[in-house]
């Protein structure tokens, strides 16, 4: 493809020759020959320039360059899509392999890739142009709506519904049973899980995760919400359109999560929690009751994070202050 | 199934029309027509009688009602029963699959379910009334009790043992190396797992864990014993019976849990260190040493949690408490 | 085996009886009779006379005992030796089992593996010797170096790059998408991951990992590292030669770890990191920051851990320090 072709695609102003030729599209730091590499901002042409790379992608402040080049007024954003232009294929079947094991009840949609050893149950249902890799299990009366991508070794209990242009990825499993249990005087009774898990348009989930099905009623992870590796969802939460569950946070049972609220890599939220819309919570951090909306939490106990940062300076100094000050 | 029939199932008190047709059990918030609805005290009956519920499960300090109901002491292990008669099937195979392949020399149980593409090695033993979902790897050697349900891809190293009625979740891996290494100045020499993983009756674990097997003898899970999604258990530990090891919780190897031990999220515990029986370790807290027989401790490293929540108080309070009495 | 073959073997002095019959190895807690037993120091040979124990193996420390034994410089060492000599075979199986799918341009080495139900698609290359476990996943264009072992349902995405004699452990997922978006308005827009993840030699990863590949060249696990059960790595990390990752740490995106680091169990590090050769952090603690090489931290945020213990008796005595010393 050639940088014309490319400030094209991207809807970029194109700075010097068109014509040429891009293979790849990389970071400075991986930068080879052929490829378009991006440039955020001027302070970063001379190390782009060390580069082999084959021409530039660069933000609105970068006003000239010494190679040719796409300007877009968002770098980040035109990075994106230029990666989208050259990634490779995610799998190279199509069609329902011939190991793959459909339930005779099941409805398949059209277009739709079933890989090696994949089995859908009875009356599960698959939507148009979906993607289901090898070894995926998927329960009898699941439903995947269209364009969703299920990648091997993922495991969808029974009866759950999956929306449109999801993606979960290997590991993952989705709509087993909550945690939950009653001591009855000799033992933890078991609390059956008869509800179900509903994964909305647009989320993606990575890998090894795990979302319990709810008690009655559902567990949702809301549209757009996008669910990091090793992620633990309880039964019986409700999570929001567009949040961020960064690498191994949590969340307990039956807490609800508004909408666009971010929790750092490692933070945890207690169960019968409320936490409001675009609150963000601090790596490693845990929420032990409801967070206003908007609010940036951090410690364990979480509290605002500028009273935490506070208390923890304070601490950091406090061995000096004490043997300065205190009395003796 | 009608409100007469389920007051009989569950030994409890009718109140109103036994006639009423239920289709299902619910909580308050998902509450549908032809729901039982729980109602554990008088203060939820108006939210609950604004719900299309056919029926009520009341406590014992609901004294009447507006609608048919059922009463019982404890609504909480009544629900869990209740709920138990509406669970939808976790499967509707049954018998071995052709797929699935069984080693010569495997013993099979009576009325066992095998799943699609499930591989049971050979001198692995599959007791009664088992249930071995699709893509389940059991290693040679290993033994499986009656009544058990292990979950799609799960993955049973050889020579584990698990016990009767045990449930082992979707993607959760049992008796993989323990991570052992010693440094022997070039690398780090792997110590090797000779040992094997001892899972007792009635156990449960969640999905996505990991129990490594022991370097001799055996990891130990005791009887009853619950284990929530993303638990690590390390090699050579002992767990007691009916602990709670909550979501994303963890043990580092040769620890020892007493019975009845609860992990709260996120928790974790040293390497070599003992908890005694009903100890209590609190969210995202990790214990570095010993802890006695019903202590509820928190932090990091973990100490009594009062002290521990008395400190955190007094750290909130510092900057303030050094503004006003600090000597300038 | 004879003690006699055993202490040739290990290249260990005998004490005693040669003839002495050995039939496993053991720690002293779980000794039974034929067993080789450790003992590091004399003072743990009361206890190990209490054992049924065959012979024992001792340190340099221990002059005499009144069983058979044999003498080493490194009691720790020489017991993974002694382990090996009798560890039970990972699988009984060998050669392609018929059910192996392998794709029509994948390149298979010489004396190798496959399991049942294991899917190698077209263009990977899988080395000599290599063992590929049932139900395992190995994408497109993806190479497995010579002795490497993997193990049942682990996945690894397309384009993977994995070195010799690496193991990875059930469940374990490789190269799947990074966690990269970017807020276009409306929605988080994928960043795509045109990158790949590379494995290097001698690496052992252990159950319910997540490797995400880079988003252009490689995410990087240096040679020797092994990582614990439900390790985290982000996209765009590099780490470096002889790491231990222990159970349940993770790292954030573009994080670079020197050779050498110790991330103890649950302990985080953030994204755009870098941590120096031989750093070591805490257990359950959160880097924000660079750690220079050979540093210990601790906390959330991490500091020196001598600085961080400090701060916590400090904080400990508190409650105390200002009930007695503070102004009223």
């Amino acid at each position: 493809m050639n940088l014309a072709d490319i400030a094209k695609k991207l809807e970029a102003e194109l700075l010097g020759d068109g014509d040429v030729e891009v293979s790849g599209v990389s970071s400075i730091e991986t930068a080879g020959p052929g490829d378009l590499v991006r440039v955020d901002s001027p302070r970063y042409l001379p190390a782009a320039e060390r580069t082999p790379a084959a021409a530039f992608l660069v933000g609105r402040e970068v006003a000239s360059c010494s190679r040719p080049a796409v300007r877009v007024p968002n770098a980040r954003l035109a990075f994106a899509k230029a990666l989208a232009l050259f990634t490779p294929p995610e799998t190279k079947q199509s069609g329902v392999h011939p190991t793959a094991i459909v339930g005779k009840d099941a409805r398949i949609g059209r277009d739709v890739t079933i890989g090696a050893y994949a089995v859908i149950e009875d009356g599960a249902s698959v939507g148009d142009r979906v993607t289901i890799h090898p070894h995926v299990f998927v329960g009898w009366g699941s439903r995947i709506g269209d364009d969703s991508a299920i990648f091997p070794n993922v495991v969808i209990y029974p009866r759950t519904r999956i929306g449109r242009r999801v993606r979960i990825h290997g590991g993952t499993v989705i709509g087993s049973d909550g945690f939950a249990y009653e001591w009855d005087g000799t033992k933890h009774a078991k609390i059956p899980s008869n509800g179900w898990v509903e994964i909305m348009d647009d989320v993606e989930i990575m890998a090894n995760c795990g979302v319990h099905r709810s008690t009655t009623g559902a567990t949702i992870v809301g549209p757009g919400t996008k669910i990091d590796n090793l992620v633990h969802v309880a039964h019986n939460c409700r999570l929001g359109a567009h949040c961020l569950l960064l690498g191994a946070s949590g969340i307990a049972g039956s807490t609800t999560l508004g909408n666009g609220v971010i929790l750092m890599g490692g933070a945890g939220v207690s169960h019968h929690v409320s936490i409001g819309d675009r609150a963000r919570v601090g790596v490693m951090s845990c929420v032990w009751k409801d967070v206003p909306a908007g609010a940036d939490v951090s410690g364990n106990p979480a509290r605002p994070h500028r009273e935490n940062l506070a208390a923890l300076a304070t601490l950091r100094r406090l061995p000096e202050t004490l043997k300065k000050h205190g009395p003796e």
